[in-house]
């Protein structure tokens, strides 16, 4: 069984083009999944770390929207060149990367540091 | 922003027909998500619990496998039968679904018991 420190999930949902609120596979939700689980591959943390697609998010206006766990942290407007910062920051160092944050997250009671990643010594 | 106390996510990963591993949409996955929805919309904890697709959770064996988050717990074989205990004992009552529950899961340190869903109180 995985025991994954983290699990990041990265809403493709699509809505029919003409959908009022857009959906996050038009606003790039696919290649956000994509390249996030290639990154994780590139940095060998992909036993400590899982990316999965995952359906509606309900925040369809603030797309792409990922979501990380097991802290319930909630981002918006993610895009491939935030990949980075997202995971140095937060995936890795455990620190909420504050300008991606969707508003009133109250579950998090102001928390900003969630420990960082745990990896395997290479002797 | 959505602030969920329980998030649950079921694999509804498809693959080719003759993959030896199988796929979790193939043992049902959908189905058990739209039921799992359903049945949280009939009990009215949809803003207290949010049942979501996910993409491959690589225990295409157990499938179909769901996850509960923030507690990661991993749960298999799961089907449309056992949505009522799964959400009456834990999704509800915080306490592990052992017969469901997957092998390995040192990430739990034993653990069973994570709180009832708090619901608001109704005058």
């Amino acid at each position: 069984m995985p025991t994954f420190q983290r699990h990041v999930f990265v809403c493709v949902n699509e809505r029919p083009a003409d959908h009022p609120k857009g959906c996050c596979k038009q606003k790039g939700g696919e290649q956000v999944r994509d390249a996030l689980k290639k990154k994780l591959g590139e940095r060998g943390i992909k036993s400590e770390v899982r990316a999965n697609n995952a359906g509606c998010l309900d925040q369809c206006e603030q797309g792409v929207t990922v979501v990380v766990y097991p802290e319930q942290v909630w981002y918006g407007h993610v895009t491939v060149a935030d990949l980075d910062e997202l995971i140095d920051t937060h995936i890795v160092g455990g620190e909420v990367v504050e300008r991606l944050l969707l508003p009133d997250q109250p579950h998090l009671e102001g928390r900003r540091s969630f420990g960082r990643l745990r990896l395997p010594v290479v002797s």
